[in-house]
């Protein structure tokens, strides 16, 4: 055991976790899984997108050889619907019925639309002058065979799945999804249904936190309150072994009765970090195994010290382990609505709610900042940085904000 | 059966399917189940949280008149572990071992945390002075008996649940989420792992359009492919009429090869718009059914404009039917990167990529811009609005852009 980092800053507790944080390995999905997951092979077609020449419109196919003034009047010799299988070929001085999407009969060269015609029986007259090629799709204009469609660590949307779907792929190799162990400790804790009285309180952190990993397409495995024995503690941590990460928080981090370290190190995992200069949340600890094994992350106990490391610490990992490039949320420069103080030497992140106010954002604290006092938490809309070496930021003042709340992004219209 | 309103704006179309798309009814579901979705209760607090006064440290708690200057030696009574009863009282004159989050012993009126003290034995020097109420939390400084802790509307985050769970509920009151039904419709359709030969293609729309549910909230039920024929459309709307909503796509919206109108009609659904002036997606179908019935959206078949119509008419519904009041997706004043045309008359969805180039956002078009390019929908990060009276937007003029992707609105770094 090397001496264990304490004390450090942020910025190096990050480096230090995404280091650690490798992307996991494939495996393959059928598509309905496969939204918002990242890709892990490259998808080269093996047809042409669309598959032959088709109309893009309902109207007439025929040759512009055989209108080239407004007007002319042409016999419709058979109709091509949809799904016609396109073989059939249009003799000169001939039109076709043609509706959406159905193939151009072979000699066809031009859909004429129609809103651009008139029909007359068994005749049609075209109203227009058509170019060769109007309301043609190529086939291959979207996709020709042997191009590369989409490449490693694309994030699959809906229009991916059409893609893939249309290209004959009902299955994708992604990164697989991250599994994470979550264990609370402490023998004052029971769970939502238990009995509160006599200084028992429920174990809100493990619920919360899965919340947070299935927001993130994480896999929550909630390994239960662990009693304050060691043999208890490394019982449930043995069954998050084969986990991708583990998250404790309370009783099973580091403190003055934590048996938690004891236990992890005798299961092989080795403390990298211990103390990171942050408020909330100074006691995050970060661990790893070597070689095979879960990341380890030691969350504070408090409500809100354990969210708001997960957020900072824990999500940024389970993102880059589950493939993704993009690891942060949205900022903003906001003014703060309010001074707010405190003494140097910690990185604070305050809870605050966002305004937007002629122009600008406004930022104000959601009140009471204890690390106890999640409500202020549940009412922020973002984490405002208040750098570790500040001791004052005047009303005024601009200050970064990590937006939390998707809805304060959403505009307030279509924009049409 | 009215008339049939046609060519109306976008922003008509969208009153006239808001108008129609109220907030589904509760359901009450266990907490795991609850993030993201929308309260439809208030949650009033039967609890204290926190329950009792408890230390926010670890050290030792006192009498704030038995360390009136620094230097104190005092004997340590006893020691309270989280999780005591906390029902021992504190002697004058004494003091106790006290952990993060154990109950504050009567009597004793502050915590000294360890890092002020120094343990001689059974007895402990204070090296500050403390004052009354350090390093305590109060009872109740988070909630309070009777307090409203959560409104109807609100969208449950983890932090919510976390407070939930704190307050012992384990299962609250939701809006349904909706239920889609999708129906593709015509003879060339096959599912992906289809034979595509002798003009038949992959129904990709249904596969798109179930991923863009799952990504909203929504619940796709995938109805199949309907042959054209009038009794087999009917057979599968039945199938969907107890869904919140049927979105169909390809043969079964309006146009001349059409039976879905009237087998709709035939059901009681009332067609309420037909086209619409947007490129892509003129051929959007709206109905509702008088009464009881699911909203019914006519995708037209293109795989582009099925989409594209989905993102700006079928999504805002169905996040309002979930009950959110925030509908619409962030926006962002964008550069325009190179020179767009069009004819007037019809407001234009342009897929442009996006890039942030000397503190502005520029947009670029995705290339083939035709509807049956999905190429182009999959490399868009955004939707950029190209007016309806416009004939041009010149390279360096400004456009709103609908932001589609979110990494476009990910930060690079953490902030600090």
């Amino acid at each position: 055991m090397g001496p264990v980092r304490t004390g450090i800053t942020a910025t190096e507790a990050l480096q230090i976790i995404l280091d650690q944080a490798r992307p996991l390995g494939a495996e393959t999905v059928a598509l309905p899984d496969a939204e918002g997951r990242v890709l892990c092979e490259t998808v080269t077609s093996s047809r042409q997108l669309p598959p032959w020449d088709n109309s893009a419109m309902d109207g007439y196919a025929l040759r512009v050889a055989d209108a080239r003034a407004a007007g002319a009047v042409l016999p419709v010799l058979f109709e091509v619907p949809a799904g016609d299988p396109g073989t059939r070929a249009l003799p000169a001085g001939g039109a076709a019925r043609i509706f959406t999407g159905a193939p151009l009969p072979p000699g066809a060269d031009s859909v004429v639309r129609q809103e651009d015609t008139e029909r007359r029986d068994d005749h049609v007259e075209i109203r227009i002058v058509p170019k060769p090629g109007d309301h043609v799709r190529r086939a291959g204009e979207d996709v020709e065979v042997g191009d590369r469609v989409l490449a490693p660590g694309a994030r699959l949307t809906p229009a991916h799945v059409g893609m893939l779907t249309s290209l004959g792929r009902g299955f994708v190799s992604v990164h697989q999804r991250p599994r994470v162990a979550i264990l609370s400790g402490g023998d004052e804790l029971v769970e939502p249904d238990g009995d509160v009285g006599g200084g028992r309180i429920v174990s809100s952190n493990s619920w919360s936190i899965a919340a947070i990993c299935r927001e993130v397409g994480a896999l929550p495995v909630y390994l239960g309150i662990a009693p304050d024995r060691p043999e208890e503690i490394e019982r449930r941590l043995r069954a998050g072994l084969a986990c991708d990460a583990i998250v404790t928080s309370a009783g099973v981090s580091v403190g003055d009765r934590d048996y938690a370290r004891g236990v992890f190190e005798k299961l092989g995992c080795r403390l990298l970090f211990w103390g990171v200069d942050i408020k909330p949340g100074y006691p995050l600890a970060f661990g790893a195994f070597e070689g095979r094994g879960p990341l380890v992350f030691g969350l504070p106990g408090n409500p809100v010290s354990a969210l708001v490391t997960f957020e900072e610490f824990v999500r940024p990992a389970l993102l880059q382990m589950a493939g993704h490039a993009r690891l942060f949320r949205p900022q903003i420069q906001a003014t703060l609505g309010e001074s707010l103080r405190k003494s140097p030497g910690r990185m604070h992140f305050v809870r605050v709610r966002l305004a937007r106010e002629g122009g600008r954002v406004v930022a104000r604290s959601t009140g009471n900042q204890s690390s106890g006092v999640l409500r202020s938490l549940c009412e922020a809309q973002g984490l405002l940085i208040f750098p570790a070496d500040a001791r004052e930021l005047a009303a005024g003042d601009t200050a970064t904000v990590q937006v939390l709340d998707p809805d304060f992004l959403a505009a307030d219209g279509p924009g049409f």
